[in-house]
């Protein structure tokens, strides 16, 4: 039979740390510090199976859970000497809940449990003093009926200022015996009322119900709400530890506090920490009295546990040094002083800044608790992230506008825009622009550059906004869907409110969140700790990390952060600026190949000159250089206006430009005539680029004498048949420049596997690649038939209801688009032995997907410059947790 | 060393009609000929791995080759006592080719090789006939100047021309000795003027390019396009076979012409055939002469071989008789009559209508010459289409307007309109109407439903237009890309000409050309013959055929063509329809799901009586019906007034129904909102579905007593936990229906699987399904990356470089797609042995994806009505060829 239920009474301990998944954090280290000897109140606690059970079964208890229940409570009644529901000594209970990992404040607690009617005169002989009875007895009343019946909590609180207001007092611990008889008797009216049952009587009954209400605490809604945010599975179900109370409100010489082995804001080694007399848990939290410090400073004034119970404070420092060094991390832990005496109610690692993060895990290693692997254990991602990027200033107030996805992080403030153009045109007077868009496109590249930060009412983590915006480092939210753009009257509205252009806002890309009006921000500052972090990432991690880049601003930036190449260069982007687009425009018009071939030859050397630049900079690090990828009306303007331009600027008709445009149109451009497939239709355009690049390598090699490392990568591939007629056109373009320039030249040839086509013939197709990329974003789209355009309205749901765990555009979905992976590059090893394989999606900087390709053994990621470090640090630890 | 000749030299024959892949059919018709003992004129074939050494290896001979050929040539000349290139007695050679199958006219022939300025002299001697020696000499230098050098025709008619306009004759046969020297110098000038070089008199040289010659005409424009249009790979590559010649133009005891061993029109028992005599073949083919039948009839008067020659017409009956006994299978021979003896030249399958195909098929099993299982063999899927569908009359004068894709077949005429409206209007009032779109969209369906058949300008086989178009057996020409519509001025435009509403055309949806005017056509008449082969097809296929329908005409239909149950009834057509769409346009502006709910009960009973109707027709026979799979912007109206009047119905501002189609809008609606998608956002839709479903299927029983085998299936799953999601939503409707009705329900529950995702969780998803359907339309476009909307417009592209040997929208694409199916099946059958597996895209209908869904072991497909003999036959070829 299953065993439900884990004790721990003194030294009988059934659990250990070991134990978090079947007890939750709270559990299994209240075991483990019960076996450690550390002065912890007995109690037992009910397993996440049970947990499991119930919502599996109707809301049932397993079977044996009863009888086993009663079975730890008579235990523990030996060995306090109390009894449960006893007039004489009465047992009372804490019951609290505490999953895998800490979600503070997010379930329910009840304390004081087992008091009724006549525990409760009990408790006053017991202890000697009524008042804190009848004080603890109106605490579980309210707890019980919020918790387990449901009543709000105002019909509670709402008594206790009737009361208040006839006796003139305005504090609880103003309120006398008298006072709280009456409250009583007016709380356990105000839950027959709401419930409609009365208080019930029986501590069995109590403790039922309230166990039942703890469980289902794991399902209330801002419950659910944090495990969506944190990527907690709904599976993992929660703890319930019911342990004996000990009281921080029996007396003046009893209190609770909360202890940090360490200062959880910088790291520094130092207790931190803060206390109440006289008082239980929730006074603290409800925050209607001040805690004090437990450590002496200048404005204590004497208030400080260390002034006031020096013993206990130094009996806490004990403990502190004790806890660390046996759990190795800075810990956070719960205490209650009964009577002059410390009980430790919990330990946790302690929640902690990125700043602190980083400094505490480098102590760690100083100190030589931990090594320098388990040090990089420790950090997390989003610590690397908060650090690189300005953030607003804690503890500014703030009024929310709207809310979109966290595309990319960081901070920034400004005045709405509504177009690229107005952008760029307010940014060169000087202005810090926020441009709003519903959604963008590469012909906005200008204005995205050009501005603070980036707002689109559509599109998910991986639309055209948010991947250029992290490329460029710029805040953006994503798919703001509630919010409705009016660009004729250039308004932004939610439900209840208008912005107009050229009023500020400040936007918090880590959160998603946009506030009116200007925030103060704080930048960011990547401290020593950062760099001994990033130097132990490198020496610990066996993926290559390359940057999606092709400015010379981004690339200066990537490889300020580690980059080891550029894994994705992609050319179009190099199409948009000042005359190319007319060029690119005047190619698309063309009517014939002549045509086209002449406005390319226009193109080929700016494309020469940019590629130039960008190997100069690599100085021999490999680059990929991705040829043109997107369909040809992306180039194109919207307006009829700008296309009359367009026209006279390609010397065609403007019908024959507005025909041009209509038929360029399509229903699923995703899935149109793009990548690749430009290139079968025109040849010449990949022919120029190939030229291009293979040039640029030859006279960057004259003057500076640098070798580049060039990898030509094809976008789109389906079959090999492609590849192979690229390939010709590619290696003949080559031959031609051999031939003119008398040299050798040398370049890589490879393609982007982004289509389940291309992972399933991924055999046929290494035999024409020197290596594979894997390009997530559009092999997510293929693969789960899901536009990363339009899914943003519907994926909330998905997420809501389990379908995925996490937005697959952010993490990659391992049973299908990460089961292609996995195919694929066995298949491609199985044809070409030699074949590098990579990713260059948008998931090569996500830390959950780095542990899925480091499995599979991929040789390197490629994601966009700020993400560097986080993909270097994640693919470190993927590594030492892989083994 | 391999051998790249293979002679028939009287008995001395390497080859046999085995070796079609080898030699072409030619070749190894004529091999085996040779064997059999027919009079045939001695020579050897070139293999057609030659030809591809030739294509792989810059237009280079094989190293043997020409020593080979000089081997062979000396084997020919003892045999036949004459010698290639001598003055005395020349031996002249027929250089031509002949593919694995006939591509009649496609490639170039060169007859009377071996002829120059001396040997001519040879076979005027020779012969005693200085006239037919000239006259050989003058053709052989044309072929030669046009298919070796590539001179114009009309270079040499002109030299011709020239000559009788001088001599003030008329016709070929009055020319005289003189005329055709002094037409062989200006032929020769002719060349020189043209190639830059002089004819040359070197026979083996003659030879040698006329090889090569030949070869490059298997890579010429019309081959390419020939085998395109009959999916021929490349890679086959053409024989060559070089033949001594025989003379038809020798004397008035010569002739030539070509027997069909029955009649290829209507497949009478019946020789069959024309001839003329003192002629070379390319006389009866040029058409300057008209020939004259073999078999004496009441025009004749004589002229028939029969009469002019009965011994030599008795010749050919027997060999006839001999051959088509040998072959199994009706004969098309040419023949060659030199002063009196007859030689074969050729003998092939014979083309046939598709009549004739089944009565010949038939007939063959009467007369007990071939078995049942042959005999469907012999008939393809385009006689049992062509039968089905009206045809244009043959040999009806047409002038072109312009030509798509062939996406429904079948001929009609009528006037063109460019609206839905419009063609449901004149529709009404008894005109027939050909519905021009850019494309088509669910709401059009009335339109297209009105009209005769359907011309679009975009989209390929698979877009909306052409599946509806198949399916309601309406001819039907998709993405016809060069034409042009104007909406606004309602014309249509080719690069030449205008069409307005109300003018003529005639369609040809069996070939996608568009014709002026109005074109006689014949109606389809199923004969005696197309029900006996049916009924031996469903006597020998394993899989079971379906039909996508979901309204009464179709399903009548399909049930008329034997099919056995439906595979794929699509509900949301049911929502077009009258008020109904009023009602769907009132729940997708709703705002509340109570908004929903209400107009969903409004549409339920309408979609009950839809499937009871339904459910009668198919009297318990399987019928599988698909819930709401488009995206909800599909049901709204595209222009403002008519959204104008959505708001009014549906009670709503005009800005908030604007504001909402707005929001609908997606970037690619293929990977939107859309499918389960929409239920996991909006349970209620399923829900009401399943509970029309349900409660139709109670109500037939109690009302009919029919026993409804109803098969409920999900659309666009990606994931085991969305099918999961829904069934049990529709458990417990159903559960709610049994209790009410006090019955117990049974229907089975399944999938299709569309997405490289389902196929690749299949074995999770299998866990919950009774039934998977591949809903291959929408697996091609999502594993291949392709829009079949968009894909129209550079699809040419990749058919004429060979990177698709065919459309992978019309046939499986088997490398990709086909393995995701593959692996699909393997999973699903491993989570769920019991699962049925069908096949519900347009590739159910398609013969060469039948023999690829026959191997992997498919329950069953389902197609379009007029699409379902052609299932049955091709099901039972693949069945018969698989054991």
């Amino acid at each position: 039979m299953r065993n439900y239920i884990y004790k721990f009474i003194d030294t009988a301990v059934d659990g250990s740390a070991k134990d978090k998944v079947l007890l939750g954090g709270k559990g299994a280290n209240l075991s483990e510090m019960s076996r450690l000897g550390f002065p912890i109140p007995p109690g037992f606690t009910i397993t996440t199976e049970a947990c499991n059970h119930f919502f599996n079964n109707n809301q049932d208890f397993p079977n044996s859970l009863e009888t086993e229940i009663s079975k730890t409570i008579s235990l523990l009644e030996e060995s306090l000497n109390k009894n449960f529901g006893s007039i004489e000594n009465p047992l009372l209970f804490s019951v609290r809940s505490g999953a895998q990992e800490s979600m503070p404040g997010m379930m329910d607690s009840i304390l004081n449990l087992g008091l009724n009617d006549e525990t409760v005169i009990g408790l006053a002989k017991m202890t000697k003093n009524k008042r804190f009875a009848l004080d603890s007895y109106r605490r579980f009343i309210q707890m019980y009926g919020e918790v387990v019946l449901g009543i709000e909590h105002s019909r509670f609180e709402a008594v206790i200022s009737n009361k208040k207001r006839i006796e003139n007092k305005t504090l609880d611990m103003e309120l006398e015996v008298g006072d709280l008889e009456w409250i009583i008797n007016g709380f356990k009216s105000t839950v027959e009322r709401f419930s409609g049952k009365e208080f019930p009587q029986d501590s069995n009954e109590q403790l039922r119900k309230a166990i039942s209400a703890v469980f289902n605490s794991w399902m209330n809604p801002r419950a659910i709400t944090y495990r969506k945010i944190n990527n907690i599975p709904d599976t993992w179900g929660t703890g319930v530890t019911v342990q004996s109370m000990v009281f921080g409100n029996l007396n003046k010489s009893s209190g609770t506090g909360v202890a940090f082995t360490r200062n959880p804001s910088d790291g520094s080694k130092k207790l931190f920490g803060e206390y109440l007399l006289n008082a239980q848990g929730e006074d603290v939290v409800a925050g209607t009295r001040t805690p004090y410090p437990l450590i002496k400073n200048d404005q204590s004034n004497g208030s400080s546990l260390e002034e006031k119970m020096p013993k206990i404070l130094n009996e806490i420092r004990t403990v502190c040094a004790k806890l660390e060094k046996h759990y190795k991390d800075m810990q956070d832990i719960e205490f209650t002083i009964e009577n002059g005496q410390l009980f430790l109610l919990q330990t946790r690692q302690g929640k902690r800044s990125a700043k602190a993060s980083l400094k505490i895990a480098v102590d760690l290693v100083n100190e030589k608790i931990i090594n320098k692997q388990e040090a990089l254990l420790r950090v997390k991602a989003s610590d690397i992230e908060n650090l690189l990027h300005p953030t607003i200033k804690p503890g500014t107030d703030r009024e929310l506008f709207g809310k979109g996805l966290n595309a990319s992080p960081g901070a920034a403030t400004g005045v709405i825009s509504f177009s690229p153009e107005a952008t760029e045109k307010l940014s060169k007077k000087g202005m810090d622009v926020i441009l709003v868009r519903e959604e963008t496109s590469p012909e906005d590249i200008q204005g995205i550059f050009s501005s603070r930060g980036i707002i689109t009412t559509r599109g998910g983590m991986t639309s055209h906004a948010a991947v250029v915006a992290r490329g460029m480092g710029r805040p953006c939210i994503a798919g703001a869907e509630q919010l409705l753009i009016n660009y004729d009257e250039k308004i932004i509205s939610n439900k209840e409110m208008t912005l107009q252009e050229g009023e500020t806002v400040t936007i918090d890309g880590t959160t998603g969140e946009i506030f009116l009006g200007e925030l103060e921000t704080v930048d960011a500052e990547p401290t020593e700790d950062y760099q001994t972090v990033m130097k132990w990432a490198d020496q610990y991690r066996r993926l290559r990390v390359r940057a999606n880049s092709e400015t010379i601003e981004d690339t200066k930036k990537a490889l300020s952060f580690g980059a080891e190449g550029i894994g994705l260069c992609r050319t179009e982007h190099m199409f948009f600026e000042g005359e190319r687009i007319i060029f690119m425009r005047e190619m698309i018009m063309a009517e014939t190949k002549q045509g086209r071939k002449k406005a390319l030859k226009k193109l080929l050397k700016y494309q020469k000159k940019d590629f130039k630049q960008l190997f100069k900079l690599l100085q021999g690090k490999p680059v990929t250089v991705r040829f043109l990828d997107p369909p040809m009306h992306e180039f194109l303007p919207s307006g009829d206006m700008e296309l009359k331009d367009v026209a006279e600027a390609s010397g065609i008709t403007f019908n024959y430009a507005k025909e041009k445009s209509l038929r360029l149109q399509e229903s699923n451009p995703m899935l149109g005539h793009r990548g690749v497939r430009l290139a079968i239709s025109y040849p010449e355009i990949y022919i120029m680029q190939a030229r291009a690049a293979l040039e640029a390598l030859v006279e960057v090699k004259s003057e500076d004498n640098i070798s580049t490392d060039l990898e030509i990568m094809i976008p789109l591939i389906a079959t090999g048949k492609e590849l192979s007629l690229i390939k010709k056109d590619i290696q003949k373009t080559c031959n031609k420049i051999q031939e003119k320039h008398k040299v050798t030249i040398e370049y890589k040839f490879g393609t982007m596997i982004e289509l389940p086509s291309a992972a399933l013939r991924a055999e046929e197709i290494s035999k024409y690649a020197d290596f594979f990329s894997f390009g997530t974003n559009d092999l997510t789209q293929t693969t789960l038939g899901l536009s990363r355009d339009d899914s943003a309205k519907f994926l909330d749901d998905y997420l809501d209801k389990n379908i995925f765990q996490v937005d697959p555009f952010v993490s990659i979905d391992i049973k299908a688009v990460g089961k292609l992976i996995e195919l694929a590059t066995h298949a491609g090893l199985a044809g070409n032995k030699d074949i590098k394989i990579g990713i260059c999606g948008e998931h090569g900087g996500d830390p959950e997907s780095i542990i899925f390709f480091e499995k599979i053994g991929l040789d390197y990621v490629s994601c966009s410059p700020y993400r560097i470090p986080i993909a270097k640090l994640s693919a470190a630890q993927a590594c030492i947790n892989g083994k």
